[in-house]
């Protein structure tokens, strides 16, 4: 199974897709392709997040603002799942959920020892991509379909075990490092920041659920909002503080959009504190 | 089979795929994931139309405001398909178009019983989440992936005629209703109203095709329009009334929006009459 | 394979799916179904773009705004792929791609002769569609679903080399052609026109990548701005020239949207001319 995951929209996985098909006959899952553009954040929260439910994976993943600059092209084996994609930290946080540290092992492509799809037809429609390197990939802007779709057929195919067989991949000795922002915590704050918004508008925070137990409102910079289990637990159009399927405090909407509500984006900053149960903060 | 629905936008359909994928190698196939949010009439509408051109297949529909709440979660059987969602009526449109009623049968899903998917790694990313009831599913707003997935899952394992061996579905005694308003028919006047408005802004109302049966022009809210086949009937830009691919009236607009120009939008009420063939009113 | 192009939107192509697993178990693939709406230019350079990636497969691809009117439905082989189609000249840079001209072979699809398909349920939702010939297919407006998706699942089932057993297929004798617009080209202008904007915003258009090469700045419309070979050779928000994935020049900004910021739209000419390398023109 290979999962496939970018901000490229559309049509551009679809080259990708006939890339890997030409290779395997692996199943293919889209995790998503309407990632915030080149936000690296963003996509490693999702994958964080989503591929942990997934069963062991070839994990394809282009957000990829670097690209066809010298940053490398990565392939990393986390326990029994693998994952290939841009040196820009985006396959860590899923990785370091995915294995223990002492699971993990990290490859490097060596780009110009990749075979670089050729597409049927002996013409091609415009003419050949210029190169800085004639041995580097077919082009430079597409590296989701030349460089890295090719290398995680080739992962699939060896296996997470098999990686080392692989002719193009070289153990990486340093790769780029990424973190998520730490909320700052105590019993009576918490600050945090919201790491990101998703499609309901409900606007994910880094602050730990557990700052909401027993509490029934919160503050949120300042203004008062009601703890609730579930987006039903206030009317229609109202706000609240949940805590999401991801764990985190959520400042949602029922049925609304909670970003809009709270007047908050990704990389917002946003105070909690507990308020009084009459009402008065 | 498996088919999937819902209005989660990206990418939380993903991860009810991975949940799925732990425990079948059934096909996926997505129906939709862009119903209007928490629409449950649109997205009752749509499953109706799309779900009998399926062979036999599980069906996992997720549209849910209820999410969290005390509402119920059914699996139907429905022929040869199997439905699996929440109780609040999405499922029965599809459900009555599958089978006949004297071979439905329907259960609730004792959520305490279905086993919440468990994602790699040791370490939640946030931390788990509150729940008011420590043997329900994982998370109280995310039940696509914690109830609603792995019930599809284990639904599909055991197939249509199996569904009573699962030891966490118990046989309904009620359920949520659900009916698409009826229009007021006669010969020479329709009053019904918009159901959905489709992606290309077709206006579909729930009048039937038989209306526009031998006319060439009919008034819609008083306003003549030209009776069509096809949308190229009438020149670009130029509005008409059709029989659209479901069976109703549909009024549109030769490559462009009908829901504009005709200033309708779901639920809207609209009246059709017969119009002088001369257009004259 | 079976690959999967429209300008449908949601939730139309999980109808024509249905149909399609009604009659095979082949793979399907999306390409896109969010291609300019009956945009058949814009449908015929992705898929000329895309299609060549796959490997042997049977493409269904509806763009089709004369949908319900006598256009012809085709089915195309082109060497060992097979495209499958409205005649309005959609399929062709595609298959002229996939196939030398004396490898290709055309047949038109009689409709009155494919078998359209029944849903699953005795009494439609609405009612049958009203069709100008009773041997036609069920509807006027949804031939993806009731005549195409048939064709291409029957056409799979055949493969390439078994298409004259198709009952319902004919020898096309004629067919609307389809051909980009070339560009006028010397040493020092290139005239071009922007063929398509991708999601990103990068106007992709008609001229050739080599006009840049060996130079570091052109003259777009008379407005300089750099080569660069990637993106990122610009500070963010800066525009550039450059060759993209496709072979063509495009003009693109860094992490932002070409098409906006040189105000080109599909269509548009585009006058392109070496620049004084120190910056003026």
């Amino acid at each position: 199974m290979i999962t496939l995951a970018s901000d490229f929209g559309s049509p551009y996985p679809a080259a990708m897709k006939g890339v890997i098909l030409q290779r395997t006959d692996a199943r293919l899952v889209d995790v998503a392709h309407d990632f915030p553009r080149q936000d690296v954040r963003s996509a490693a929260f999702w994958l964080r997040e989503v591929l942990p439910y997934f069963p062991p994976a070839t994990h394809l993943v282009v957000v990829d603002p670097g690209v066809g600059t010298d940053r490398n092209a990565l392939v990393l084996r986390a326990g029994d799942h693998v994952l290939v994609g841009p040196d820009n930290g985006v396959l860590l946080p899923a990785a370091r959920q995915l294995a223990d540290d002492f699971d993990l092992e990290r490859y490097v492509v060596d780009e110009t020892r990749v075979e670089s799809p050729a597409p049927t037809g002996s013409v091609p429609p415009g003419e050949p991509t210029t190169s800085s390197d004639p041995d580097g990939p077919a082009s430079n802007t597409f590296h989701g379909r030349d460089v890295f779709a090719p290398a995680a057929a080739e992962a699939h195919e060896v296996g997470p075990d098999g990686l080392e067989t692989l002719e193009f991949l070289e153990p990486a000795t340093e790769y780029v490092s990424f973190e998520f922002p730490e909320p700052t915590l105590s019993t009576d704050r918490a600050v945090g920041e919201v790491l990101v918004v998703d499609d309901f508008g409900n606007a994910i925070t880094n602050v730990p659920g557990s700052f909401l137990a027993d509490r029934e409102r919160i503050t949120v910079d300042g203004q008062q909002v009601p703890v609730g289990d579930t987006f039903a637990s206030v009317p229609v159009g109202d706000r609240l503080a949940t805590v999401g399927s991801h764990g985190y405090v959520e400042l949602d909407v029922n049925r609304g959009r909670g970003d809009e509500a709270f007047g908050l984006e990704p990389g917002d900053q946003v105070g909690l504190e507990p308020a009084d149960e009459n009402g008065d903060t």
